[in-house]
């Protein structure tokens, strides 16, 4: 697979797949406008493609042979003033599937070949439209479902994230020089660099480095949703209530604002931040499948989730064994960030809410009634609580694993560098561990990078972007 | 419902339904480039919406407040060099859902409202840039799946069934006004209009509108797909037969070029044609349902078709039985241009095929294994030979039940005319007559037309056309 050439013109299907009003189709590479022209013949007629001024549109129809595909707009965008930087053609046609299978087959037949996924993003790196770190983020923007995982995307898109890296970067490369200006007077024992301000420097990037690496559980949350577990007995009504949750998404519409039920099964969006429910799988059919697979998965469940919902049987319940559940898990929500929420369910069966409940247990209890669906209002009200205690508008956040991991890498070489200025070892010796903090940071932004760090990137973008 | 007026500003989602890499969304009428300027903040400073150029590509940002929701392209067309024939906007952002859902509601807060099913065309038609013939082909060209139906809707919309229209109204308008001439003078008796000459231009309109109706029936085909029945008794295996000709399309691809499994449940594209199978929602459970339904539904169905597959057992037949049930159609087959082709199924239990079957039966005969899905492939050769003998280049079908109506109504109304001369009525009633030809050929290409029947069309067509 070599897709890290550019000198080839690539097409595809730029928007969603399926049957719309229009679609597009885009075409990039140096071959575009000479390859296309002889199949689009314009309203004007001595109109040539590759004559056309860049960012002009143009009313024509796509022929194959003596057969006319369609009548399209064509947008004309010249080198590099483009997506990619290379010259781009997007062909707007009726939205058919049809149609847009046609057209493409006529571009495979003129020696334009599809776009892998990715790579239209990709070609715009390898020109310098972007940064790494604000290609990556083009992917996430387009999978962005929710408020906060746009503004992440779209914050690193526009390169915020890429100056915070490049400016940590850039402090380290000059003092790098200066080591290496020691080593050639390696002989004359001169310290061009001085140690204590080193020192002060790695400090600074070992706290800024922390920093970033603690942004990420956050950032995570932001991207992928934050996770909530469902446990509980057999038969307290778990799925029940899972299923009550997930369908309230009209009623919790009209309470928070931008709240909307994501494509994805089991995740929900209250007031711009998404929950996902954790392997619920088990949870959907009518019976706790979950319980019987063991106590093992429960815990599972809970290491994995932010917010933890306990629900009861408040008809059956006994303070004893609910404050035997609740010490079982006080160690956990006391040593981590974990919230623990009682859920009393089944108060349909009650004729009155269990006196003194509250006090006795002194933690967050909310009585519901999954089958009649009431109150699971309160349930979303609670879980967006948990949302507004963090500080989401801290300034630079980390939300791509690869990102993190270079960070982690970084950070570690900086400690070493950092110890070997305090047990006094050679320059050489110090330039390289200081030159591998500055490879994992150039990392981030593509500055250091490799085909197959490209390659795994964009393999996990949609084609035509 | 007022969505004949065009002195508001609409916008819509053209592009499909989904997550792509861009989504297109467009904004129409007479406020766009004011309404819009203030939320798009351009690359160039300077630059304004309303005073950008038509036909021209601008990068910059949308803006809600002190937000921004993404950075995008806008395509600019003034009226009435547009679509729709007013000012356009074609916004090119990037394809999550969730931007595509935030730019439509910053585009509401500003007032302009969403576009109903097709209102972008009904506006291309209310400002002349279609006329009704050639809007309605746009809905189909969309919906078109397969070489056919696609041909069908793009020489529709290129006008050449209009042309035919206007030229027929266009003759009988200047007879029209001969007759209604001698109405002004008609106390002096006087024939401005030639009997003969009437008489011959009816004829020639009679066989030309006759010819166009008669075309119907293929254009229903080549649009909707032609239709076939699968019937025969309990057990045959008609549901597995159905699978495996419907699961064929690998097969079927790769025998015929340019063959897909439509999306449409129950359809196979064969060589360009889309074949329907009428009614198979009682097919497909593991029984065959049908049948307990009693005779009468089956007859519906062979009515319905154009192609009967009558499937019976191989291993169980008797010549007799099959000739009981050839006997049966072979009425409606011979009076009708129905084909039928018999199927043998189950050739799986067969040691060898039945000697001698086809000098008896003397109609076409397949002998397949549905369970197994050999010779399948044969079916799919077979129903394809059925259209290889129509003749589908006549120069103009109608495909729309809408147009076949105005055209039968156009006939009456020419026939009673016909008769009106023929027994020599006033040049007042005569009129009468033909202006109710006019008004239905009219109605086609919309120069006579209703809110009603604008209301009814347009509600058809997908939104964000």
């Amino acid at each position: 697979m070599d897709n890290l050439s550019t000198n080839d013109t690539i097409c595809a299907i730029s928007s969603p797949l399926g049957t719309g009003g229009i679609a597009v189709i885009r075409v990039s590479g140096p071959g575009t406008f000479t390859i296309c022209n002889p199949v689009f013949r314009a309203a004007e007629k001595s109109f040539k493609l590759f004559e056309a001024t860049s960012h002009t549109i143009h009313f024509g129809e796509i022929w194959q042979d003596d057969e006319i595909i369609d009548e399209v707009l064509v947008s004309v965008f010249r080198s590099p003033h483009s997506y990619t930087g290379e010259d781009v053609l997007e062909i707007s046609c009726h939205g058919s599937s049809f149609i847009q299978q046609k057209i493409l087959e006529l571009l495979f037949s003129l020696g334009i070949r599809l776009a892998k996924p990715g790579e239209f993003t990709l070609r715009a790196f390898l020109n310098r439209k972007f940064d790494l770190s604000q290609a990556e983020a083009v992917a996430d923007l387009i999978a962005s479902g929710s408020r906060n995982s746009h503004d992440l995307a779209l914050r690193q898109m526009r390169g915020g994230f890429s100056i915070k890296i490049k400016e940590l970067r850039q402090r380290l490369i000059e003092f790098t020089a200066l080591i290496e200006l020691e080593l050639d007077f390696s002989e004359e024992n001169v310290e061009f660099a001085s140690r204590p301000d080193l020192l002060n420097l790695l400090k600074e990037l070992e706290t800024d480095i922390t920093q970033l690496i603690r942004s990420f559980s956050l950032g995570n949350v932001m991207k992928n949703g934050i996770p909530v577990a469902i446990i509980g007995k057999p038969n307290v009504g778990k799925s029940t209530l899972l299923n009550a949750i997930l369908n309230e998404e009209k009623a919790i519409v009209s309470e928070f604002p931008g709240t909307t039920r994501d494509a994805v099964e089991d995740t929900i969006i209250i007031g711009g931040y998404s929950f996902r429910f954790i392997d619920t799988a088990g949870l959907r059919p009518a019976e706790d499948r979950v319980e019987s697979m063991g106590i093992g998965r429960t815990w599972e469940k809970i290491n994995e989730a932010s917010i933890i919902l306990y629900v009861f049987d408040a008809t059956l319940f006994s303070f004893h064994e609910v404050m035997d559940a609740v010490s079982e898990f006080k160690d956990l929500t006391d040593n981590t960030s974990k919230r623990l929420i009682l859920i009393g369910n089944k108060t349909d069966l009650l004729v009155e809410l269990p006196r003194g409940f509250k006090d006795f247990v002194e933690l967050e209890t909310i009585f519901v009634s999954a089958k009649r669906k009431e109150n699971i209002h309160l349930i979303a009200e609670s879980l967006l609580k948990s949302m507004e205690s963090e500080d989401i508008y801290v300034d630079t956040i980390v939300s791509n694993a690869r990102h993190l991991e270079a960070l982690q890498n970084a950070l570690a070489s900086i400690i070493s560098t950092h110890h070997g200025i305090e047990t006094g070892i050679t320059p050489d010796l110090l330039t390289v561990d200081i030159r591998k903090a500055l490879h994992h940071l150039g990392e981030i932004t593509g500055e250091i990078t490799t085909d197959e760090i490209l390659r795994n990137i964009f393999s996990k973008f949609c084609i035509g972007k």
